[in-house]
């Protein structure tokens, strides 16, 4: 089943912000923590500056060829060494939207290479995906990637290589949001 | 944008129920109307019997040759003479959902021939669809038809033939709502 997930910006949550930058479009105010909470949390959500909901659900341009080579090869949320995580929050263009699902996935992979070069930095940085847009939320996606401190460089790479293709020319809107964790 | 639209089922809309027919798994209660209301009208919306949510939003297996036949073909909803509507939604089952992309567009249109045989029924029969399984709601789907009722007949075939498609064994809840537009 679909898992709802909403980022609260604010004064709670387990992850301490060491950065938030508007990197394409505006970015988001400033907040000292970032609480991450699934389904069924709704009653209590704690007071925040910003909320942002996304829900993981099934994969959109996955091959099942690629399917199994990322299930070989990803790690899992919640690893006690990934003390560092990113929130990249992501919208696209109309342009991007209105392309058909092959135009897409040909951007996505064949031209991107969006999957192949985030297998590479598996298992060191793991990564879920929340689909936003169909909430009638500010951005399509929300992205959460987690590592360990001595992986931050190659973090740094991946999101670089990713920032420098294709796809990303149909990235609008995009804030990277670098968090630590604290409790 | 997604266009987030909610149908009403009560005692308000324009559309009078003319059977709600549950095909497989449980039904939905009868009630006399259905109201079919888009984005915006969240806070004045009448009290009803039942509520299914839905988005229109982005393509999802449409390759580009399709999509130009589909736009070149369909109809537009809201004609006149088109005064009947079926309004159907589906849940499909996980194995569905777990499939990867290629393993769903292989079911869905190279193996049951999903578009082919919509596109068969163009522009006789309208047809929208609304993405639900993200909103958390209890159909994935809720495809919506309009016609004129000189087209009934077509349009039952239309439906059968898509029953019997392999597609379909992934359905797992199926209600047929037939309607007349009233007002």
């Amino acid at each position: 089943m679909p898992l709802l997930t909403i980022f609260l910006g604010g004064d709670t949550g387990a992850w301490a912000v060491d950065r938030i930058d508007p990197i394409t479009g505006p970015g988001l105010p400033y907040v000292p923590r970032v609480a991450a909470m699934e389904d069924g949390g709704w009653r209590e959500l704690p007071s925040s500056v910003w909320a942002l909901r996304g829900v993981v659900s099934h994969e959109r341009y996955t091959t099942g060829v690629e399917h199994e080579a990322l299930v070989r090869r990803q790690a899992s949320l919640g690893r006690p060494a990934a003390s560092r995580a990113a929130l990249i929050p992501i919208t696209k263009s109309p342009a991007w939207w209105m392309l058909s699902s092959d135009g897409r996935r040909a951007i996505f992979e064949e031209t991107s290479h969006h999957i192949a070069i985030g297998m590479e930095y598996l298992p060191a940085i793991a990564r879920r995906l929340h689909h936003s847009r169909d909430l009638g939320e500010p951005f399509d996606f929300l992205t959460w990637f987690e590592f360990a401190p001595e992986h931050e460089e190659a973090f740094e790479e991946l999101v670089l290589r990713l920032r420098a293709s294709e796809e990303w020319s149909y990235v609008v809107r995009e804030v990277d949001i670098r968090l630590e964790k604290k409790a």
